[in-house]
């Protein structure tokens, strides 16, 4: 299929290229032109006038659980023990695969009608969470979360491997390419040091990355101190883990050291703003970790410790909260945090083709209607799109050259379908 | 004008009281009836079929300069100074009376389209921005900001003192007691102690209230230490301001002791967590304040320090950002933030009868669609507003019984007319 946005404003993220006017041609799956186009060009294109319309590249969200959509709003304002042990644990232990599929696939709504071209995530029961996935056309980095420590549900460390490499050799390259696997060591404290390294090996034996939690918070820290003498960062490093293309998300507790060694290793910090402050984590030093050449792209973690997965929300906190609790209104601007929710986010993945509009890049992207009171007057568009856009102005959402999502209405996905699916899950999940 | 909420789920706030599927009888200027209504109630009454919608009171915008929407996303990423003195200052002494009138309708229409029903604003050229109230149909109470010293534009005390008793007389009371008026010394660092004292008895002959900025930076805090040898808050105290019924902006970096004295004055402190992020001025003790009975109502202050006047942004960020920088996860829970965006507004405004859906309440409510992926499955309502709704989701606005907006329809404002003015206004001050 081919597209041409006509008359667009372009946010190319490329050098902070903003274009006033111009047409992009988008063929397959990829974009082809950007510039004036010539009739030939144009030929046999679908013509989407983008007059007082903003194209940019799609949102990436590079932290998420996106079955725990099903959960949203279930258990708030709770102690993170609370929370997780009397609450959520006991609830994942009931969920089931169409639980899963169903979630899924409410969360990709939320995402494709908020901007989100690609996410990178982390649960149980991958292969419907793939199918949900491959179906709606979104991009996805996908794997299984994997622990042998802890009190929560089912910790057999070989099921848990097995599954995962299955899963790595069924679904990476999926779908044409839109979904890639990964291995998911779940967090310091639900893995032991021997079965981290098993799972670096596995990573290394099928050359693929790793998705990790760390650093989330003071308890973490502290206890890996206590129990290896290093920090959580260090403690990964030396098992090996970012010898692998690795995201570490939430990396709240981070020293200057850790950053250092992030920065050297190329691993990227997935930063979670809104989960992070509901949870009373903390707030990660991102300007330090910048400063410091880490990679920092956005994630929104799950729907039940945020509760939503709108990047334009993280986007948002993350160019405000680090002014305001180091009180240095200088940090974060407007471009860098849509860097970290763009170009940073392809980085995380390694792909130097997505998160910007470039001829060659892949088709993914989004198309913001700034026809709106609370965007007026436009004076400035890099800061318009930080602090003042909203989830709902996004007009299309576009993946791998298809159109998902146009102006409210869902392409690949049967929204009577997926809220009747949801109300049967949740019936029988929770009464 | 009759109009019945027919099946909505209510959110009174009044006791924390959620009705899963009621009526709502509105007559005239306020709600008559709550519960199941008979025909002869309903007898020529327009049915609003509300099912699957939520019904609350309208948000109250605690502090806002609405005229500054004019000046959004104009120079942000900025030090206060360079903000203040190299950029809005010499804007502002651009403004005429038309940049007033077009820029607050403009601020007016995102207010009404994402569930303001009432705001608190301090500005100058107050009769355009009056006239702009009149007109949308919105309530807002209103005062000139009033400056007596400091490098910015015309400081001459006598002329803005009257300006100000001309605006209270002409205005306070007006468009069936939509308007009320306030007398507003600015700052402590703009008005000198005499010229507060005069002000403060101008209030007192009027028995009017008044609207001041307070402690809003640790600048203001040290510097007052420094000159007057107490706390902003003491200074206000002993210059008699808070005998009259107040509305204090930021109060970021008050003590103990002021929240004290603002408890005991029965003074509303209002959080404006934007604006004081953005500004990087600091995060306001909230759960201290509230914890010792100071009343804390919400605001979004102008559009150029936020840069939206979205107050569901505001009720999620007051949400999140005191549990996640005092990290305990108990802290500002949903239904504590909802009440500061309602309730506590209309304490700020010594309104019982308004922020609650009760018998004899004014009719100035809000449907909120929840039929979206983003607030899907609603397990508890109040969670879901307080951290998932989107101001999109607003779908109908009523202020004093007269939808102003429906289904992203302006019923009072022209929006055709009002981005006409704007750009003219926008070309004449910036080209």
């Amino acid at each position: 299929m081919k597209y041409v946005f006509k008359n667009a404003m372009v946010l190319t993220m490329n050098n902070d290229e903003l274009l006033e006017s111009c047409d992009v041609l988008v063929e397959n799956d990829q974009i082809s032109a950007v510039g004036s186009l010539n009739n030939e060009q144009i030929n046999n294109a679908r013509v989407i006038d983008a007059s007082g319309k903003l194209l940019m590249p799609g949102l990436i969200n590079a932290h998420c659980h996106v079955p725990m959509t099903l959960l949203r709003n279930y258990a708030d304002d709770l102690n993170l023990q609370t929370w997780l042990f009397d609450h959520i644990f006991p609830v994942e232990e009931r969920l089931q695969g169409e639980d899963i599929y169903y979630g899924s696939l409410l969360g990709i709504m939320e995402m494709i009608a908020s901007g989100t071209t690609c996410f990178i995530d982390m649960y149980d029961h991958m292969d419907d969470l793939a199918r949900a996935v491959e179906e709606s056309g979104i991009r996805a980095q996908l794997s299984r979360g994997m622990m042998n420590t802890g009190s929560g549900p089912d910790f057999s460390e070989d099921a848990r491997l097995n599954e995962s490499i299955d899963f790595y050799k069924k679904w990476n390259g999926a779908a044409n390419g839109r979904i890639t696997g990964a291995f998911a060591p779940h967090a310091i404290y639900t893995c032991s040091p021997a079965y981290i390294r098993t799972i670096v090996e596995t990573a290394q034996k099928y050359d693929a990355p790793i998705h990790v939690h760390l650093d989330e918070t003071l308890t973490e820290h502290e206890d890996c101190l206590k129990k290896y003498g290093k920090t959580p960062t260090k403690h990964l490093l030396d098992l090996g883990v970012f010898e692998q293309k690795t995201v570490a998300a939430h990396c709240v507790w981070i020293t200057e050291d850790d950053a250092r060694i992030l920065a050297d290793k190329k691993v990227t910090m997935a930063h979670n703003p809104s989960s992070n402050l509901k949870l009373a984590s903390g707030i990660a030093p991102v300007p330090k970790a910048l400063s410091m050449g880490v990679n920092v792209a956005l994630g929104t973690d799950g729907a039940s410790s945020n509760n939503n997965l709108n990047m334009f929300e993280e986007i948002h906190l993350a160019a405000l909260i680090h002014k305001g609790t180091n009180r240095d209104p200088l940090l974060i601007n407007a471009m860098e945090s849509l860097k970290m929710a763009t170009l940073n986010g392809a980085t995380a993945l390694g792909m130097d083709n997505m998160g910007v509009i470039k001829e060659g890049a892949k088709a993914d992207v989004i198309l913001i209607d700034m026809d709106k009171p609370h965007l007026m007057p436009i004076h400035n568009i890099v800061s318009a799109l930080a602090y003042s856009v909203q989830a709902s102005d996004v007009c299309l959402t576009m993946v791998d050259g298809v159109i998902l999502y146009e102006n409210g209405e869902f392409k690949t996905i049967d929204k009577e379908k997926v809220i009747h699916g949801i109300k049967k899950c949740y019936e029988r999940i929770f009464q």
